[in-house]
C-alpha cells in the first residue's frame, strides 16, 4: 500500500463510568494499556502520522503515548464525534492520504481490519467513505447500517431516528470510518448539529458523500473485534475475549493447558511446544517459556525466561530478571528475582534468590535466602556449578560461593567460600535435660491460674 | 410501614440430600450459613417478632439464632407447610398484623422483595394473601400461579394435579407468602389434607380465601433470588449467582477486577475504588481494603484491613487483625495476623508476622518470623519505625526492636534492641578447605557400592 | 455375560495437531493417560484379550501397556478404519466371541454403554454389529446413522456422500462398533476402498450386513461420552467434561465445594463426607481424603492420605507420601513429602518437611525445615509426640527429636535431643549502639554521591 496513512484515535472520552482516576484508554488489557495494543496494530501499517485526541486526563494519555513518538491533539469541548475529527485538522495540516478514525476504547481491533478497510477504500469505483460495521448478539441502541446495492451504504441511522425496519437491520455502526484526507475536511465541514443532542454526528459523512454523488460501502467484521470499554464490567469482558483467543492460540501451538480458563497471558507471552501448564498460572509480561517446560498450578511469571525442560513451581513466583535454565527446577513457595539459575540446578523449596547468579547442577536447600539488600543499596550473590547450599542459610550479600563448596544448614554466610570447601557457621548446642517438662508444667499452672 | 410485622421461617427440614452433619440452613454462602443471610434482609424491615421453625437438628439452628435474640418454635412432624406454619401460632400468640413466611433455604430474597410483597398485602382492595412467584428456565414440576385479572390469583395448582393448559402456564409458586395474621390462621384452620400425600398445603390457603370471597394476589420476582437448596450442587449454584452479582457490583463502584469470576467475595467484603484485584483473590469474611490498593493474584484475606495505596501479594495471606498501613507492602508467601505493618512498611518475602506492631517504614527481611507462640501462650513482638530486621532473622517474643534499629541476617533475637543500633547473633565461622570435594567422593563410591 | 470378549482399541493416529512429542492417546486427563482411561472401562468387562493397534510412536503407547499384561499390533499404513480393524485379526487368531472396537482417542465411554452395546448384540433377532451413535449440537461433517424400523440400521452415510434429507439426519456415527468375531473379519474382508479417498472404511460393514440378509442395530449415547481428542483444545475440553462430572458427583456426595469449577480431580481422588473444598484445589493422583476435612484454598495435593477432621491449607502443598493424622493442621505455605503428621500436630506456617514423623501433638514452628538431603542420599526426622520445634529451626537429619522434648526457635540440630529436654543451638549477641544510625547516614550520603 503506497498511499500514505494518517490515523486519529478519539481518546478525548475520560470514562466516567470507569470511576478511576486512571483515563479509560490507560486501563490495561493483558498487561497493556488498552490504547497501546491499539497502537500496536496500528503501527503494523506504516501510518505517516498518527494523532491521538485528548481531552479529559490528557497529561495521562500523553505520557503514555509520548515514548512512541505520537503525538496529541486537544479536544477540549466534547460536541460530538464529527467535531472531535476535526479537531486533528491542524495537526494533519498538508496531509494528503488516506486517514483512518479509530477509538481509544475499543481496543481490539486488529491491522488486518485495518488493512479490509483501506483496501476497500481502494476499491473501484472508489468510494469517500468506509465504515466497519458488526452484528452484535443484542442490537440494542446501535445505530443501524442501512445497505444498498452490493456493500454500498445508502444511510446510517440513529437508533432512535429509526423506523421498525430499520430497526429490524441487524448491521451495526461500529464508529470506526476511513476516507481520504480530502473527502473527510470537506464533508466534515459540511456536517451540522440540528438534532436534538446538538451534536456533530460523524455518520452524518456518509449521506452527505451519496447527497454529493459519492459513496461509501460497509467492511464487516465480529462483535468481539470492536467491543468497547465504558465500564470495568466491559473491561473484564474485552480482557476474556483477549484471554480466550490467547489460550486458543497456545493450545493450537502445542501446549497442554489442562484448565484453560484458569490461565492468564500477558499480551507478549511466548511459549514453546510441549509446554504443560496446569491449572492457575499467570504469566505478567516479559514472560518467555521454552519448549517441553512444565509449570505447575498457581504459578506466577513476569519478566523471565524459563529454558527447555525446565520445571517451575507450583507456587513459583518468577520476577523479572529471572532466568531458569534448561533441566533446572524452581519449586514451591520459591522467588526469584534478578536471578539466574543455571542448568539442571534446584531450588526446591521457600527460598528467596534475589541478584543472583547459580551455577549448574547447583542445589539450594530449602529456606535459603540471598540477603541482597541492606536498606539501600542491592548486592549480588555468586553460587559455582554444583555447589550445595544447606537448609535455611542466610548468604549476606556481595559473597561468593565457589563451585562444589558446600554450606552448611543454618548458616549466616558473610564471606566468601571457596571452591570444594565446606563452611559451616553454628553455635554449640545447649542442653538442659528435663526443662521442657518443667517449662510444661509451669506454664499448664499458671493458664490454670488465670 | 406502621403494621407490625412478623416473621415465620420454615428450617425444619434438615436436608437428607446434602448428605451433612450440618444442618441444611447452616451451610455457608460467602461465608456466612445462608439463614443469616436471609434473617440480614428480613432484619431490615423491624419485624416485632422473627420465629424460626425447627426440627431435625434444631440444636444448631437454636444455637445460630439465638446470639440475635430470636426465637425458635417446634416441628415436630413434617407435616406439609400449612401445618409447619400453624407451629408458629403459639409463639406469635396475640399478635396482630402482618405475617411474613420465608424459607431458610430460600436465602437469597431481597428485603426489597419482601417489602414488595408487604406493599401488595395493603393495595386497595386488600387481598387475603400474597404470593411470591417467578419464572423459571424449566418449569419443570413447580406449582403454576394461574392468575385472573390484573394480579389477583384464582388458584394455584401442583404440576402433579395441572392440566395440560395449567401447564402451560410459566408463572411458578416460590412458596413465599404474606398475609395478615387473622387471616392467616383463619385460613390455615381450614386447610385439610385431603390429597395423595396426605399433607396440608399451603398455597391451599389461596382457594379458601377465594372461596370465602376474599382475594390473593401475585408479586412477582426473579428464578435467581428464589433459588432454593436442596444440595450441595444448589449451594453451589446460590454461592455462583451471590458471587456474580457482587463482583458486577464491586466492577461498578470502580474495582477492576481482572478475572471476575476468580474472585471470591464475603458478605461483607468492603472494596474501595481504583482497586485493582487480580486473578484468584479469596475474601473470607471481614476485609475493608481502601481506594487504590492492588491485590495481585492467589492471595487469601480474612479480617483484615488495608489502607489506601498498599500492595499486597500475590501469595500473601493476611489473617484476622492483619492491619496494613497506606502504601505498605506484603509480599509472597507472607502471612500476617493480628499484626499492624506501619505506612509504607514492607514485608516482601517468605514471613510469618503475628502479634506484631511494625513501624511506619521497616523494612521485615525475607524469611523473618516472629517467634510468638511458646505452646501455651503468644507474645508480641514491637518493631520501631524505620527498623532493618535482617532475612532469616527469628524475633523471639516478647521482644521490642527499637525505631530505626537494624538485626542482621539470621539473628535470633530473644531480647530488646536498642533505637538506632545494630544487633547481631552469630556464630564463628569454621572452614574446612577441600572438605567438599572429598565428601563427594565418598559418597559416589557409597552409592556406586549399593 | 458368558460369552468371550476381545476389544480392538485403534491407537495409530499420532495427532499431529496435537504437535507434541507425546503420543496422543497418551496425553493425560485427570492426571491418567488417555488409553488407559479406556482401558480402565474395559477392564470393568473382563475381556478375554485387548489388542491396541499402534502405529506412529507406537514405542510411547507399548511401554504404556505392557505393564497392564496388554499387547499391541501394528498397523503399519494408514488405510482407514475397517483396514486398521484387520490388522488385529492374528492377534486374535482362534478368537470366537463378540469383539469391541473402541478407540484410544474417544476415551470416555463407560463400561456401562460398552455393556449396552454388548447386550444390543445379543438381542433378539441377533444383529450382525452394533453401531454406537450420538446426536452433536452441530452435526456438521460426522456420518449420518440412517434407521429403519425399530432400532434397526438401514445405512450409515459419509456426510459428503450425503443428500439433503439424510443430512437433516442428526444422529451420528461416533465409530464405535460391536460385533461376533466371526460375522466381523468375514464383512471386513468383502470392504473395498472404492471411494474418493481411496479407504477401507469400518462403517461400510453395515450396508454389506444388510446386503447378506443379515442386520445392524444402533446404541445412542450422549456426545460428551463419544467426543474424541485431536488436538489440544479438544483434550481440554474432554478434561472439562470429566472434571465437571467427577465435581458433580463429589457434591452429590456430600462435599461442598465452594466454587466447583475451581477444583480439578484426578482419577483416583477420593474424598469422605462434610469435607470442605475451598476454591481454587488441585488433585493430582493418589489423593485419599477423610470425613470432615477443610482443604482451604490454593492447596495442592498428590499422593497424600488426610486423615479426620484435619484441615489442610491455605497454601498447603501435600506431595507424594504425606500422611496428616486426624484434625491434624497443615498451613499455609508448607510443603510435605513422606511425612506422617501425627494425630493433632500442627505444622502452620512456611515449613518443609521431608523424610519425616511427626508425633501427635507436636507444634512446628514457622520456617522449620528438616534438612533431609546432603546432594546424595535422604535422612529421616524423627519428632516425638508433644515435641515442640521453635521457629526457624534446621533439623540436620538423620536425626531425633524426644517426646515432648522443646527445640529453642533458629536452632540448627545436628545431634538427637532427649525427651522432654530443652534443646537450644544459639550463639551470642553482639550489639553496637548508634551503629544503625551512623550506617544510615553514611549510606545516605552514599548514594546521594552517585
Amino acid at each position: 500500500m503506497t498511499t500514505p496513512l494518517a490515523v486519529i484515535i478519539l481518546a478525548a472520552g475520560k470514562g466516567t463510568r470507569m470511576k478511576s482516576d486512571l483515563h479509560k484508554v490507560l486501563h490495561p488489557i493483558a498487561g497493556r494499556p488498552m490504547l497501546l495494543h491499539l497502537i500496536d496494530s496500528v503501527s503494523a501499517l506504516s501510518p505517516q502520522k498518527v494523532v491521538v485526541l485528548t481531552g479529559a486526563g490528557r497529561e495521562q494519555v500523553e505520557a503514555a503515548v509520548a515514548p512512541l513518538g505520537i503525538g496529541t491533539a486537544l479536544q477540549a469541548e466534547q460536541l460530538g464525534t464529527a467535531h472531535a475529527v476535526l479537531q486533528a485538522r491542524d495537526a494533519l495540516d498538508g496531509f494528503a492520504g488516506d486517514v483512518l478514525i479509530l477509538y481509544g476504547d475499543v481496543p481490539l481491533v486488529t491491522a488486518a481490519t485495518m488493512r479490509r478497510m483501506l483496501g476497500a477504500l481502494h476499491a473501484k469505483p472508489r468510494p469517500n467513505a468506509v465504515v466497519l460495521a458488526f452484528r452484535p448478539a443484542d442490537p440494542a441502541a446501535y445505530g443501524r447500517v442501512i445497505v444498498g446495492s452490493g456493500d454500498s451504504i445508502d444511510r446510517i441511522v440513529e437508533y432512535k431516528d429509526a423506523d421498525a425496519a430499520e430497526r429490524a437491520v441487524t448491521l451495526c455502526n461500529s464508529g470506526l470510518m476511513a476516507a481520504r484526507a480530502d473527502d473527510l475536511w470537506r464533508l466534515l465541514d459540511r456536517v451540522g448539529n440540528d438534532n436534538a443532542a446538538g451534536e456533530y454526528y460523524l455518520p452524518d459523512v456518509i449521506g452527505l458523500a451519496n447527497d454529493e454523488g459519492g459513496s461509501a460501502v460497509v467492511v464487516e467484521t465480529s462483535a468481539d473485534e470492536v467491543a468497547g470499554v465504558n465500564s470495568r464490567a466491559e473491561l473484564a469482558g474485552v480482557e476474556a475475549a483477549w484471554q480466550a483467543a490467547r489460550r486458543a492460540q497456545a493450545m493450537a501451538d502445542g501446549a497442554t493447558l489442562i484448565a484453560p480458563d484458569t490461565v492468564w497471558f500477558a499480551h507478549d507471552t511466548a511459549i514453546g511446544r510441549d509446554v504443560v501448564i496446569e491449572p492457575n498460572v499467570v504469566f505478567a509480561p516479559g514472560v518467555s517459556i521454552a519448549d517441553g517446560v512444565t509449570i505447575h498450578a498457581f504459578s506466577h511469571l513476569e519478566g523471565a525466561t524459563v529454558g527447555e525442560g525446565a520445571e517451575i513451581g507450583p507456587y513459583a513466583r518468577l520476577r523479572p530478571g529471572a532466568v531458569v535454565g534448561r533441566k533446572a527446577k524452581v519449586g514451591n513457595f520459591v522467588e526469584m528475582k534478578k536471578a539466574v539459575l543455571g542448568e539442571g540446578a534446584k531450588a526446591n523449596h521457600l527460598s528467596y534468590l534475589g541478584d543472583a547468579e547459580i551455577g549448574a547442577g547447583a542445589n539450594i536447600g530449602a529456606g535459603t535466602i540471598t540477603c541482597n539488600y541492606d536498606g539501600f543499596l542491592k548486592y549480588r550473590t555468586q553460587i559455582g556449578e554444583g555447589a550445595f547450599i544447606g537448609s535455611n542459610s542466610s548468604l549476606v550479600a556481595p559473597v561468593s560461593i565457589g563451585a562444589g563448596a558446600i554450606v552448611g544448614a543454618g548458616s549466616v554466610v558473610t564471606a566468601d567460600v571457596d571452591a570444594d570447601s565446606l563452611a559451616l557457621v553454628r553455635a554449640e548446642r545447649q542442653s538442659k535435660p528435663g526443662w521442657a517438662k518443667r517449662f510444661r508444667e509451669r506454664m499448664a499452672a499458671k493458664k490454670a491460674a488465670r
